[in-house]
């Protein structure tokens, strides 16, 4: 095979979690695991940092159930960091100790799991490295609760964040409106710039109950607008449901809960959070009515127990068609889907986009499917979402409690 | 049969839901319905006001098939209240209206399914019953997700509500513990005045992944000794989950959580909420470390789609019983649960409570299941409670979300 290429793999995740990031990992172990090309398949600690720090598990060594329990393992198993890394044209210092790691260790491949800010990393790995001389392989593997990840269908993690979403607001829709007398409930769901996941709020009320109205960050918010739809339905019905962004802006930009919070992660974003009570605080001020803010938090994007096994099956699937690619010679590219549904069935069929064309660009939700009035969405969304939540998970359990992988983390000397 | 009573029933719940109070409605319903001494079964909407207002449902129009669904559907179907009824030696006016309605469908049983209060309401109203001279039978069922309910190894509805506790809080750690620089979450969990479900963490740790420390309500909070423990997890491992009871209080008995509101419900009962930021922000001003409140909120008493079979078994059964006992002459009693575990193996066996020695009296957590550190609960507790939250529910679905129960909900001429 003229393309063939032999030596050791790195894979590293980075960037937030979700559930089935580690499906996506699994999917690249074990196809590396099982290709002749790949010598040795090796787990960077903390994303980028374990390459920087050589702190590298060897994947060879790890029990093969073990591994297998990684697909309905939530959160990043080998850990996750927040690291920007420079643009190499300026300071080179994290690129030439990569490249040393790659020597010492003869890595070929490298797989970078993780959203847009991890494609930009591995894109300027991938850049470097092709300059260095060093012939290696680098493909991103996607991953985004966010689904912001631009030139994809959809990204894996986003799926089962929505269904989480989807039955948390169908339960708390259904516990909310149990009393007689009035009560208003804002759910506060994440996503900075983009409104997937709190649009797939939409899914609660549609196949059962949930929230009356959903406000996403693509469109300006407006408290009076948002005071006059709360009192509307609250003076039809006696009760309202309402999911938020946490992104939600006004017309200047300015995020609706940015005074709660000055704290910035590492690449710089603002810190959102506490939305949900600002808001409550407002309408129960404005309305003399009961409020109550909930905030899904860190539950939405790590709740394996309701994952969609679509999701996950499609998360390993990434994986696999990264490390099979790269082995037939690809590289600089991040795995995507598309949807295909000519039969009128769905079905993920992947192809290859350049990471280029990916980092640092945000898919956000059309605004043709949110409403005029910017407090709903419409069915165009529903039917783009719900063929991506099916399917239970065969999660392992002990005691009735999930059970999850148990690596050994055997470092490489 | 010399107790034999014929006549309609009622059915009612009041105060929180939980994730299976409808299980146990339906316990009651479906004995009733099938019984030979009940000519009618009503629901009454949103509890004893239901009765007060005539507003009854006629559950012998629903179909039976909606109404097996409410099995696995959360909340208070019929709909609930928080509504205190006078003592009738002071004021009997509501009591002569629940008479006029009970002689206007002829009701000769009521049942009533809640906890302390509602318990309390049921014991009031069958001692009015008794002086009056109509002959009525009333029983009360179990049910809080708080467990303290006295004389009862375990309430209805906490079950579940721990295995969601338990298995958010696995996820979570995992979630929390993912990168390599520091973090400290706090996780608030339900619990004015027991502990039992904060306890429920432990699982999560014993298990797999959980909260370093635990807070209960048992003991005085001392917000010292809680910043001295954090901190030395935080030394040690860079990392700490703590999980938190709402109901945490100082030496004096103020609630640690107390400052941030003064909003109290329809019994008195501060309402609490906002400890988890609360804490959050103390922690981080003290430790300069990232630090992330998570309130649990809602979720965890609605979470119907991780229910325990075994909580959801138990409180059908609860139920029935009360139905059963009820026609065979018993009346002014609680269904209760007691452990029989002779042959090694855990069952759940009834015994019937008098009202009055239930009502108005809390269980809290064994002093002796809480570390002397004041910061953990032992081994005990997990083996108290690890079988009350077997079994997975056999949830049904469509389109992959909660398919609930649909009731017509005709209102009784």
């Amino acid at each position: 095979m003229a393309n063939e290429l032999v030596g050791a793999c790195i894979i590293g995740q980075s960037g937030g979690p979700t559930a089935v990031i580690n499906a996506s990992a699994y999917g690249v172990i074990k196809t590396a695991l099982e290709s002749d090309c790949i010598t040795r398949v090796y787990g960077a600690a903390h994303g980028i940092k374990g390459v920087l720090n050589d702190k590298l598990y060897d994947m060879n060594q790890e029990d093969a159930y073990e591994l297998s329990l990684m697909m309905h393992t939530p959160s990043s198993e080998l850990g996750s960091c927040r690291y920007k890394m420079a643009d190499p044209d300026v300071d080179d210092t994290d690129y030439k100790r990569i490249l040393e790691i790659f020597q010492k260790y003869n890595v070929r491949y490298f797989f970078y799991n993780g959203g847009n800010d991890s494609m930009d990393t591995c894109d300027k790995i991938s850049r470097f490295m092709a300059k260095s001389g060093w012939e290696c392989r680098e493909m991103g593997v996607p991953k985004t609760i966010d689904n912001d990840l631009y030139g994809t269908d959809h990204c894996p993690g986003f799926a089962s964040a929505a269904k989480y979403i989807a039955t948390s607001c169908m339960e708390i829709t259904k516990d909310a409106c149990v009393y007689d007398n009035g009560q208003i409930t804002i759910i506060e769901i994440m996503g900075r710039h983009a409104g997937w996941l709190a649009a797939s709020a939409k899914l609660a009320d549609t196949f059962g109950s949930g929230p009356d109205l959903i406000y996403l960050p693509e469109v300006d918010f407006d408290m009076e607008s948002f005071i006059a739809d709360v009192k509307r339905i609250y003076d039809e019905k006696g009760k309202v449901v309402v999911a938020v962004s946490e992104g939600i802006h006004y017309a200047d930009g300015t995020f609706v809960a940015e005074a709660k919070t000055s704290a910035t992660d590492g690449f710089g974003h603002a810190q959102l959070g506490g939305l949900a009570s600002t808001l409550a605080n407002i309408v129960r001020e404005r309305s003399g009515v009961k409020v109550r803010g909930i905030e899904l938090s860190l539950l939405q994007r790590c709740g394996a127990h309701l994952a969609s096994q679509t999701d996950i099956d499609e998360a390993f699937l990434a994986g696999k068609v990264a490390v099979e690619s790269a082995v037939n010679g690809e590289t600089g590219k991040m795995v995507a889907f598309a949807r295909e549904t000519s039969d009128g069935n769905y079905h993920c069929v992947t192809k290859l986009l350049p990471l280029t064309s990916v980092a640092n660009f945000e898919k956000k939700v059309p605004l043709g499917w949110i409403t005029p009035e910017k407090n709903q969405v419409t069915d165009a969304f529903v039917e783009y979402v719900l063929p991506l939540i099916q399917g239970e998970p065969r999660l392992p359990l002990e005691h009735s409690l999930p059970r999850y992988a148990r690596l050994k983390k055997i470092l490489a000397k």
